[in-house]
């Protein structure tokens, strides 16, 4: 079996993205891949469903994927629906995870530029049905939008 | 009552971290003070307790401070008894925290830069207490200590 493209993976993120959406959350979703292609964990935004503050995509995936050794981080993906906010970058760059694709960073634009500086690979694949997922959703939730992003509504 | 002082606050985030290693846990906790005193949570690492890849002291602190208006984080203070790794860094950032109080960064150098290019206020206590809480936690856990700062053991 040939190795998975990104927007294979892309795909495993926005399927935790719709299911957010789902259960009436925050529509961002992300999987973590190892080296060899295996799907470490995927997860999903639960700032509604569990009145989080930290469990956003790519934190609530890296929760699910549990405690890993430094070397399964090290060659992992962080693949997520949405442009990585400052928490989620930072925990990219803690873990030292090398790659990150990301579904769209046209309605949030966020450590792109740090994570570069700090030599990770990214990959933005300007995905239509994620800008979609979070077009519909910020048009529909700007308050729960802005808080989940830590703006004064 | 006068407000609290830095220190008086750094003594919540150090019983944080105390009952973290009393637990069998990374000593390191913090607690989160709005701009009027009030303590909104106290939080401390739980990679041990829960097995956990996200909850370090700060983290640990936001989540059980639970959804919080941009407002109410636009005047607060986190304090911790260590330097804020990347992760934690970005979540000061995300939610706008102006101010960091550090209860030492001998042990571990963080985020420091960063918050200050951001223009989050850093104040470093070298605190004699916190800074023995983790020289003996790294010395008898050195495995342990990696994993939570993702460094190849």
């Amino acid at each position: 079996m040939s190795r998975p493209s990104d927007h294979d993976l892309l795909a495993l993120a926005r399927a935790e993205a719709e299911r957010g959406r789902d259960e009436g959350g925050i529509p961002i979703g992300a999987a973590l891949i190892a080296a060899d292609g295996t799907v470490l964990a995927v997860g999903h935004n639960r700032r509604v469903q569990q009145g989080s503050a930290i469990r956003h995509g790519e934190t609530d995936c890296l929760e699910n994927a549990g405690r890993l050794p430094a070397s399964v981080y090290a060659g992992a993906t962080m693949v997520t629906t949405l442009s990585p906010c400052d928490m989620c970058t930072g925990a990219i760059l803690l873990y030292g995870i090398p790659r990150v694709v990301v579904g769209e960073n046209t309605t949030f634009y966020g450590g792109e530029d740090l994570l570069r500086e700090r030599g990770v690979e990214l990959v933005v694949l300007d995905d239509p049905a994620c800008l979609a997922l979070m077009t519909d959703f910020v048009a529909s939730n700007p308050s729960l939008w802005n808080e989940d992003i830590g703006v004064e509504d």
